[in-house]
């Protein structure tokens, strides 16, 4: 019997997904580089599982069937280029090529070309979800050779998780990287999720001075309301968690933030697209900012605050500081679905925007009940600007405002640091003005670099300079000078 | 007569820097690919000074004394490549070559090693100060071959701008891309300068509801203070300048920020170093926000906030404006500082920081008396680690600290968005606190990825897993589990 697919790359996320694909009815032949690896692979866990070992390329590629699937599962970066070229000459017209590991999305648009142009297919998949996720039913966000999809979606939609109402998380995102770009974002929504359930632990641990297990209270009401979500339910199950003396474990934990890399993808990509990503950029930053214990112990010396809480109602603050954290995210997924929007168009991906949140709404670590709102948004308007224009999301917002500005003017005031829902509540408050400081901007680079400007009373487009000081001659204005 | 220097690229960068170096007592030769430029130039403004029109590469080549010394004023990217290429064959060993365009870091890296493998000697240098500093005295950042260092330092030190003790803003900043980089450091710390008076020029604007003409009165005295810098001066200059209705300029002009895309690269480099540089970095977003002026708009409508101004001490709040901003600046400088010392660490660079400071001190836009003060502080501590350790910042920001949180806490309340003021307060009470909220990220991390954590009562460098669920099974500890 021939094979569904083939996957290659045994480590622990390959593994998983195999069994997983299994599970759902589906043969799948197995190779790893180091081939020891397939031995014990196929004699244990896949023991009497329709697995099949193949311990060369040639027999993996001779065990599947036609066209052929094959999956890599491989660290990503040049181990990727080198394995595609390896399976190239074993391809025939019309096999598909599938890169499921964390690949940048400029790699899979490079990848998506050169395999195309040999005469094949090829898929970059986001897996989300962990080990976990990949044995149980991942989020997945293919992205690729369009005509690939077909051949690959009945069963990505049996292994990935579904929802409640049985929707698969996973659905075609879009032509050559979109697929890796949105798990990019997803990944930077996931930084921006966390930080924001960190800073208010610090806002209730310092200035509420609650225990662990007052905590773990309030995190479990939190998940009854719109924050229901993974993050803040395991949040809730840390607080719990006693170390062998009794102690909440999560008291004895350092605090330096260790990060795999990727979330700084999304806020460089922000910086090219020239989207404002705030809220990530805070929380990736605020993750190198914690790993620089040492210095964090010596300036907390040199600038010591006074110490104690705040005579707070601790009710009333507690529900401020969930409305406020829900404003602050309700930001980050507007920033995050901008810069979604604004590398469709630089790409000409032809993007869903309603369907990713459903992609995420299960299997993914920010899988959560608040994406089931987004969807419904973009079902509204598939050409929504910004989630904040949306209606429903508009009225909540401003019921939440007032929290969220007593929060992080709290922070301020006390010295509690806040960086993703001060940028959070900045970004709203730069996004509602209809004016600006910048026109004083363009007046100092028109000043000292001549670079013009435009006028409220002339159409866009239309450039001014001015001789701010007299001195000086020529301009680079296009149209005219005053 | 041989020439000093061969200069390609006859804009108005260009033609303004060989218009210095020849009244500093240099002879230049001179070259553009369009050679119409080339004779346009020598007969008009180069006439009677001792500059050399040449119309092909080996003329210009031919003119040079040895080693040749040709600068490159050329478009950065693929143009400086090309051009390379064109000159190679033309040169003799011990020949150098300098880009003074605005060239990204790392193919400043890229093609120092190149020339330097074909005998040659390279430089890259950063130039600042506009238009008129290139023909007045302009800032210089050189980088690249050491060995060229001793061949350019009396010309490059002659046309540099001064300070007043007389001492050049041009020093030897470092190997291969170091001179860039500085200046893309720069570039950012431009574009947090001009955000920060934006902000506080909001604040007046919106808050205070102050006119033009009082806010150059304000500009004019916070110049005569700490505060004192060219950025500070222009504005001031700015809040005078009449239409010719009249009425102040400043209120005419579109605030749709433009750019030239360079400031994001340093934020794109503080991510690959995972350094925070969390105030550039919202002024470069800010920009892109200031863009998105329909969106605004109506989004202003969406969110209407209320009317009218503020009731305060206007006085004491505008002192407490002055104080914000100087704190502000004085994260910016302390962040962009950190971020030479990670790619100093990262590329190998020897930086000279007070050195830097003092390139700074004139001929650029960011030229101030507070770059003095950061002299000193790297003249009493080369290896000091952060602005905020040196014992007079230390102080200076602790006088600051209360008006800046006031500030900050009434623009929050307010509405008044001021992203890089709050950025630059997150970050200093982030850095100065002992005990930020990342024991929980890793506790999250750990949770769902098994990522493992340190622990505050075990050395550094021990990892330990957590098995939070009571389910799952093998796990990616270094060390062992409890």
């Amino acid at each position: 019997m021939k094979a569904d697919i083939g996957l290659i790359g045994l480590a622990v996320m390959g593994e998983n997904l195999v069994m997983n694909m299994e599970s759902k009815g589906f043969t799948a032949a197995v190779f790893n580089r180091t081939t020891a690896k397939v031995k014990s692979f196929v004699e244990g866990r896949a023991r009497d599982k329709n697995i099949i070992g193949a311990y060369s390329i040639e027999e993996l590629v001779g065990s599947l069937k036609k066209p052929r699937r094959i999956m890599m599962m491989v660290k990503a970066g040049a181990a990727v280029d080198e394995l595609i070229e390896t399976l190239l000459p074993h391809l025939e017209p019309g096999d598909i090529l599938i890169d499921g590991g964390n690949s940048h999305f400029t790699d899979t648009i490079r990848r998506t070309a050169y395999v195309e142009s040999k005469g094949f297919m090829y898929i970059g998949t986001g897996v989300s979800g962990g080990e976990e996720g990949a044995l149980k039913g991942p989020s997945m966000m293919p992205g690729g050779s369009p005509g690939a999809w077909p051949y690959v979606k009945d069963m990505f939609q049996a292994v990935c998780a579904k929802v409640e109402d049985g929707s698969p998380c996973c659905e075609w995102v879009g032509e050559n990287g979109a697929g890796h770009f949105v798990k990019m974002v997803h990944n930077g929504i996931e930084y921006g999720d966390m930080q924001l359930i960190c800073e208010a632990y610090q806002f209730m641990r310092d200035s509420l001075q609650m225990r662990a297990d007052e905590m773990h209270e309030v995190f479990k009401a939190w998940n009854e309301t719109e924050l229901d979500s993974y993050l803040i339910e395991i949040t809730g199950d840390i607080f719990a968690y006693k170390d062998v003396d009794g102690a909440p474990m999560v008291d004895k934990i350092l605090d330096a933030a260790g990060q795999k890399g990727t979330g700084k993808w999304a806020g460089i990509a922000a910086f090219e697209e020239g989207v404002p990503l705030t809220l990530i950029g805070e929380a990736v930053f605020a993750r190198c900012l914690s790993a620089m214990k040492e210095e964090r112990v010596a300036a907390a010396k040199a600038f010591p605050r006074a110490e104690g809480g705040i005579d707070y109602n601790r009710a009333e603050c507690i529900e401020q500081l969930r409305k406020a954290l829900y404003a602050s995210k309700i930001i980050s997924y507007a920033q995050g679905y901008t810069l979604m929007r604004a590398a469709a168009k630089t790409y000409g991906w032809n993007l869903n925007y309603g369907g990713i949140a459903l992609m995420w709404r299960g299997g993914c670590i920010i899988r959560s009940v608040f994406l089931s709102k987004i969807k419904e948004a973009y079902d509204r308007n598939p050409g929504l600007e910004n989630l904040l224009l949306d209606p429903y999301f508009g009225e909540v917002v401003k019921g939440l405002v007032p929290a969220w500005r007593r929060i992080v003017a709290e922070a301020v005031t006390h010295g509690i640091p806040m960086p993703a829902f001060s940028a959070a509540l900045a970004y709203f408050d730069g996004y509602t003005t209809e004016r600006l400081p910048a026109n004083l901007l363009q007046a100092q680079r028109d000043y000292f670099g001549a670079h013009t400007y435009e006028r409220l009373d002339a159409p866009r487009g239309q450039f001014f300079h001015t001789n701010w000081t007299g001195r000086g001659g020529s301009t680079a204005a296009s149209t005219y000078t005053i």
